[in-house]
């Protein structure tokens, strides 16, 4: 497989590392933000931190594969997950698949370009997973859910079967969405929700 | 083992039926309601459709298992599930019990005829599950904890310690029961519920 | 590895029993409060008690590990985990830190001394878990949480990344604490509880 470079270097980042290091991909680099103060930045377990994302330009599309190692940004840094996602899939660069190998996703599951799928999770049979998604930590898809590009499932979410969210969703921390339900796309589910209503317009 | 027949080809059927591809199990085929519309209905992954319920009585009950392909139905079909367990019983056929790979289940844990235990669920040691239960999606349950028969733990559920749940009791997705508590048979638990008290009469 | 003696003979007693039978380790015994009635208590598996804690002096420091059965006993009985473990500490034994095999701990995250991870949990990187923590059954702690000694972490809790939660803390089953959250010490978090703000004093 083609060597990697992830973006960004915080929390998320590294536990995306974690993910690569266990797979044995060979990893280029971290990018960061200039003059990122981050007690956590790399050089982190030896791996450099290569400059700004700007740094990526210098490797071209074919020779690489990129890890959106951007998580969820509260406030003005909302879309920036997914504007540095589009930003190189432009430039004709391709995004690295990642699952945890203690994530249980059923035979026919489709993962999309980018997908991020992290310890724990579950995905069940006929789900369909959009570019760029995040699967987080102990994360439950049940059968037949089919999420739009770039949501977000945060940590411990229970995701029932048939569900349907759109694009650019974010669904907080340990909340859980009955069977059925359909969630329009950017909308933001607070973390410990019970969603029992199909959602028309963001929440 | 002997060829298993799944009853019923929707969602939880397929999510059955991942679990016995995984473990190399002979599958004759799937059931279903005469004249069912359904995108996802076999045949699905070559496994083929052999028709209504009925067409199970053309195979000898001593020469297949059965598997209850029957999830969650609300409203008037909620007891649909344990009644077609009880009829084939009453006809002397018997119901595999299944178990996800990635399961975890101490050594001691009593899981009875037809319980369906699925990806990343936990049940600790001193369990004992009742017939036909299906504990689902990365369900936890704790320590001594017994479950009556047709019992349906859906995703993402914690039921802690100590815990008696009554036969045919439903708990929603999500949902958490704290150590030693007792639900009486029967009961509806909604989804994201907090059971905190001893529940008498069916919630 | 030395072989252990269990206090307690409970519920989570016997839950970290069957981790470490998992492991092919040598148990010595459970010890449990004289005169106690309890249906399960020991011999269980062959597993012998005893006697009461007193009987662990005439086994010398260095020739044995304890492990620390007692779990959550509410009421009086709440610092009792604390003390029996600092209690023994005190005169020189050690506690063995214990991970159930299905539960999955990024490379660098750092499990101090009589540390128990039980089944389904993960701990992504960065986090660091103080002495005599309880990580219960599919709990999810994630980057860069750090929990101080004698954290109790119940059943199905997601701890997102960032997360601080001081000394003696017990965070109720199902409870989910959002990113960056800071807890105070010994601070009781109940069941199902959403934690969304920094807890300056016990809850």
């Amino acid at each position: 497989m083609k060597p990697v470079i992830i973006i960004g270097s915080g929390g998320h980042a590294r536990v995306l590392l974690d993910i690569l290091l266990r797979k044995s991909q060979a990893i280029l680099g971290f990018t960061d933000l200039p003059h990122q103060k981050n007690s956590l930045s790399p050089p982190f377990l030896n791996i450099p931190l290569i400059g700004s994302d700007e740094q990526i330009f210098n490797y071209p599309p074919d020779a690489i594969h990129l890890v959106n190692g951007l998580g969820m940004i509260p406030g003005p840094g909302l879309f920036r997950r997914r504007d540095i996602y589009q930003k190189f899939k432009d430039y004709g660069y391709t995004f690295a698949t990642i699952v945890h190998p203690s994530a249980v996703i059923a035979e026919d599951v489709i993962l999309s370009e980018g997908v991020q799928v992290m310890a724990g999770a579950v995905i069940q049979t006929g789900s369909v997973i959009g570019e760029n998604c995040i699967i987080n930590t102990r994360t439950a898809v049940d059968h037949d859910t089919v999420l739009g590009r770039h949501v977000h499932l945060a940590p411990g979410t229970t995701v029932c079967g048939n569900v349907t969210i759109g694009e650019g969703s974010f669904v907080g921390a340990g909340s859980t969405i009955i069977p059925g339900i359909k969630i329009a796309a950017n909308s933001i589910i607070k973390a410990g929700s019970l969603i029992k209503y199909k959602l028309d317009t963001p929440y």
